[in-house]
């Protein structure tokens, strides 16, 4: 399938999530929304959960470059910004928040795939940071982007929380430099 | 209402959610499973929200003592071991799940009031630890549980990953040390 028309398809499909849900996003009412036919897209995709997580990792609107700024801390903290982002501007918090929350409960709607494929691309900010000697060889990115991207979520959405300015870099600090200063 | 009798609706209520989903959640099923009359529980809970939000805040299924084990990280340890076993282990996490993905489309279900309510029983962990000169002043308690509780839904519903037995620990241990070690 030619980019231009993926392109087309994956932005129909999230604009129709954020608009209706998850329950009611059809394949029928993607191919009406982006004008292809939708056999076309049932030949890709074979089911709506299949399209759907599809778009979730390729769309332009979920897209974020790992951040490459010199520090570990640096990149970390421009990540949960990213995160945050993500999670509370309209129209990707829309999309993220209605996805995710399907996910859920249709595990169909394979969400491994997008965290999988995210933790991939975060991976060159371990490694850099392992070769800087900022990290040990054996630590955990998928703990520590999981302990960060968790505490956006809880306080964004669960609490419906807005995150301060330094949100970031204040979890960034608990997770790198630890909360326990007075016990070391 | 007598506590007996509000339990009971408040099983009926948790056990309707996890059989049926939110969308299919009715006070009028509530009424049936309970052997509540459904006026009686309207006068008390004006919505299936409503209900629901006061079912998850006292229900006994979802509840669980602030641990005191003698120390912070002991005290966190375990409950980051509550937060698994309740995401993780049927029936607690069938409810669990099922409510907190609801909330996400549905603000109406308020679970910001299971969380302030867990945050306030949990409080006393943070001034134990204060007290014995683990923690300073300053810290920021809710930071410290939405990093650890995020992690478990991360990890446990998000990507679906069987959490491991040391997990609890390594988590608390990235919060508690942080990750940074080698550049301190």
């Amino acid at each position: 399938m030619a980019p231009r028309k993926q392109r087309e398809i994956f932005t129909a499909t999230l604009d129709l999530l954020a608009d209706r849900g998850y329950e009611r996003l059809t394949i029928e009412g993607v191919a009406e929304r982006s004008g292809v036919n939708k056999t076309t897209i049932y030949r890709w995709w074979p089911s709506k959960a299949a399209l759907l997580g599809a778009a979730l990792v390729d769309a332009d609107l979920l897209a974020y470059d790992a951040p490459d700024t010199g520090s570990l801390r640096g990149d970390l903290t421009a990540l949960v910004e990213n995160v945050r982002r993500l999670l509370t501007r309209p129209p990707a918090k829309d999309v993220a928040v209605a996805a995710l929350g399907a996910a859920v409960h249709h595990p169909e709607l394979d969400a491994r795939r997008f965290f999988t494929d995210r933790l991939t691309r975060e991976g060159q900010i371990f490694e850099r940071a392992v070769r800087r000697g900022e990290l040990a060889p054996d630590a955990d990115p998928m703990l520590i982007v999981d302990l960060l991207g968790g505490a956006v979520w809880m306080r964004a959405v669960f609490r419906g929380f807005d995150l301060d300015d330094d949100f970031a870099e204040r979890a960034v600090s608990a997770v790198l430099d630890g909360v326990f200063p007075l016990a070391r």
